[in-house]
């Protein structure tokens, strides 16, 4: 294992309204020197629920996303507010998207999403034993809830509107973690 | 099918070395509007290599990521040079970081990080056949090779020090593809 770079300096470069862009001066152990860019974490990550309807329904969302500039098939998903944990923030999302609330959670795995220039982690949750609930989200627009039959899960790795490697990830996770446990 | 939303402006933000923050402003087909911020994408797009070695051994590195601030256990990854294609920037890349060249190069997924604010893309490659070459990378300090058996992969999987969203999920895509093709 090397010996980590000394950090001489953090500093803020420029923000927006979402993004804080900060610079982190580095020497390493063989006295390189490199300043790096990253995008600091101000808020307390991000939760992604994989939620399980009957044991063999997935529920999905299609959803504008403004950075790819199309509709996409993913999982729902959401920020961790202040004050709640992971599993009730993934609890409070699925009531929001997909109508639902969940009396099982299970945190699949934490993951770092660039590790390299963000600081930002994703909880990927599991959410079984669903019951109906709505919760009012802050969407533009009606989210599709798009549900999807567990045993065409190689028909849902086929859709070219399934791109985002979280979901993709979970997918993966959650399958793997049901084959151990039922 | 929802019907798109109308792109009103897209206006930069802030910018920074790495980082181009802009707006875009919507109106979605019920009207209503919104501004969201994302990270424009100015390059062509990323790699992340799963190097196989003699069909049985994966190549990894651990490397320090200034956005999580330590050492991360990950597949080989970089950005598409101009000119170059997804699979040749493979190429390089694990010559630079891993020491070896590949003659079987095989796209297994283009994914989006993070579509909601994110327009950028990443290409996950299975390399095949290696043969020792190395090239000149712009690391501060060598990178530690890690070689892991593939019938190790529940230890991988452990390890928490692989925690990257993008080289777990190549690590799934890479099985589910050997196991379809040997």
């Amino acid at each position: 294992m090397q010996k980590p770079p000394r950090i001489h300096a953090v500093k803020p470069v420029t923000s927006s309204r979402l993004f804080h862009v900060e610079e982190v001066h580095l020497e390493f152990s063989n006295g390189e020197r490199r300043i790096y860019e990253r995008l600091a974490n101000r808020g307390n990550g991000a939760v992604l629920i994989v939620p399980l309807l009957k044991d063999d329904t997935l529920l999905l969302i299609r959803e504008y996303s403004a950075g790819t500039g199309r509709y996409e098939l993913a999982f729902p998903k959401g920020h961790i507010e202040a004050g709640e944990s992971p599993l009730e923030a993934a609890n409070r999302e699925i009531m929001e998207e997909v109508g639902h609330g969940a009396r099982d959670l299970h945190l699949l795995r934490s993951i770092s999403v660039s590790p390299g220039y963000m600081q930002h982690h994703t909880h990927l949750v599991l959410a079984r034993d669903l019951y109906p609930k709505q919760m009012e989200g802050d969407e533009p627009e009606p989210l599709e809830v798009v549900p999807w039959k567990l045993h065409d899960m190689e028909e849902l790795l086929l859709q070219d509107d399934f791109t985002e490697g979280r979901s993709l990830l979970a997918l993966f996770l959650a399958c793997d973690w049901l084959k151990q446990h039922q």
